[in-house]
């Protein structure tokens, strides 16, 4: 790859998107309540149940994963609520702020940067108050590259509550199996640049029954963000409100193409690529920040040699070798860089990148 | 046109995008957070200030245009605060309902569907309440292509009271003149899909000073609409989420085409084509439904003969011409039939409508 073609972009989202994708989106616009675009939201629909594992209901909203975040607290929580929040990063303090706009109570349990959260200490929590009414947590937390052990906090959280289960899993739903309703999980939120391989713009969301019930007594203002005009639109084959066809038209084909690969086979290949990635920066004596039992398979954060400056190492990175690496984030915040593989991606694109990395740093330390 | 090429889409948005501008939306992703993104924000920011003839700040959202409607309101009032909502149809409702969401006082002045507001009874509305905090109105009521005299309003406020005035602009700002600054609007929405020659995705706010001190005090729950977060963000010349970075490729070349154009001529190209739309439905012998002085620069309305099945009509419209045409929403549904001639549209596109809906006339009424 040389400065003259396309960057090699592996920032967490948005991903890169192979040509044919981009043609897809670059379809013309048709009539959003029209017979067409019903067709192709039941057709995704289907398909993202399928790979969300679910029969609960789905929706697509245009908006960022974070519009899918609000949708679900400000639909099931209500002003004065208890809510735990589970906090292993800059996404887990997003979620937790948007209970507060709420006015919930939120009660933070806050684990260290780069270490997933501790089934004990949650166990304990959930047993110090009877009364949550929802908890929050991320599942894939971007901004330090671990994955929670998310069927273990659920059946932690069934075991010893009532509570709703509300799930960000932006950055990591269609690239790691979640099994929504195995797990028991009331309302999941991604989005389409991530590992559905579609341009941003669609924030995807499931629903369950148990968080319909919370609905009915829910008295948090919203209009946008109101999960009953997308149901009752959905019952007409149509969004409530003018959708962005052009990501739309590319995840309906994202969505069609991780159900024809069969959604294991998805999630094996994002596996394989992640310890591609792993193994390959151990290789150059770099140390992964997350232990390996919680390393996200979509995006591997990696630690800088101690004193490097981080934000002037990913910027020479983009202009000495064309590779657009994430940097850190909060806290975080030039001590690692991070590389995202999910979506469409090869291990020349990993494999480039590392060596990019690899000779940034020899550099700037020589 | 023929049944084998792409429909002439004239629903009144998303409006059918040029090859060209549909290439540019299939850009490959790029880093929100890099400079690149920074660049592009800038440019459209100045852009969008041209257009709308103003200095106060603007924002691009990731939403329908309805979000940008929700900013203006969650941003500004709060609870129990008092509003003045001018209802000239659908869209007016919608923003009525917006601000009952937020738990506001919300006092309704609707005229007739297929008039504009009556500034006297305006007027009085105003005398009668000291205390509204904020006067919501459609400019451009997409659903009986009725134009509210905006300029009055406005000044028929300021002259009456220290209402913040909110304007629904979604479907004509860009293609009619609004001057936000001499007219004295607080927050103006409005979005991608309409003149602005985009994809749908992206809706756009300017937000007063006034608007901005009504911030302050705002009590109304709110996250991603939070307008603070976009002026945070800003600043880094990033957007505090994800945006759908098709519709902004597009919305971008959108906005620097009509500043080349000279929006005095942006603004006369809509009206022309508008009086060619009355004149060629008048001369087959159809009524447009509001009268002259207020009818849409953006759309037409066009009464159907009395006893003709709007719904039948609308589809075999599609089905012999391949031409989409707007139905009736809410009381209109069935009773009119709509044509969009907003962004790129030429007097052939409108002919060919026109010719559709004679013969499909003929031949039900036959």
């Amino acid at each position: 790859m040389t400065q003259n073609s396309e960057p090699n972009l592996r920032i967490p989202g948005p991903v890169p998107l192979p040509e044919e994708v981009l043609q897809i989106s670059a379809k013309q616009m048709i009539n959003h309540r029209g017979p067409e675009y019903a067709d192709m939201l039941e057709r995704m629909s289907a398909n993202l149940r399928t790979v969300l594992m679910t029969k609960n209901d789905v929706y697509f909203i245009t908006s960022s994963g974070t519009g899918a975040m609000e949708t679900a607290v400000f639909n099931t929580v209500s002003p004065g609520d208890k809510v735990l929040a589970i906090i292993i990063g800059f996404f887990g303090i997003r979620f937790a702020e948007i209970a507060e706009a709420v006015g919930a109570d939120v009660t933070k349990l806050e684990f260290p940067l780069g270490q997933a959260a501790d089934i004990d200490v949650l166990r304990d929590a959930l047993r110090s108050e009877p009364d949550y009414k929802a908890v929050i947590l991320t599942h894939n937390e971007s901004s330090s590259a671990v994955s929670n052990p998310l069927e273990e906090i659920c059946k932690t959280v069934h075991d010893e509550s009532d509570a709703l289960i509300l799930v960000d899993a932006v950055s990591s739903a269609g690239g790691m199996p979640i099994a929504v309703d195995a797990w028991g999980i009331d309302a999941l939120a991604t989005a389409s640049q991530k590992s559905w391989v579609a341009p941003p713009g669609i924030a995807m969301i499931s629903f369950s029954q148990k968080a319909w019930q919370a609905y009915e007594t829910c008295t948090t203002p919203r209009y946008y963000y109101d999960i009953q005009q997308y149901e009752d639109f959905l019952q007409l084959g149509q969004p409530p409100f003018t959708p962005c066809e052009s990501a739309m038209f590319a995840l309906e084909v994202g969505l069609q193409s991780m159900v024809d690969e069969g959604i294991e086979n998805v999630f094996s290949r994002h596996h394989e690529i992640a310890e591609h990635t792993r193994n390959g920066a151990e290789k150059l004596g770099l140390e992964i920040l997350p232990e390996r039992r919680y390393a996200s398979d979509t995006l591997t954060a990696i630690r800088l040699p101690e004193g490097l400056d981080g934000k002037a190492f990913v910027s020479k990175v983009t202009n000495d070798h064309n590779v657009v690496l994430g940097g850190g984030q909060g806290e975080l915040t030039g001590k690692i860089f991070r590389i995202g593989h999910m979506g469409w991606v090869e291990k020349d694109h990993i494999d480039e990148a590392l060596a990019a990395a690899e000779a940034t740093i020899k550099e700037m330390t020589a």
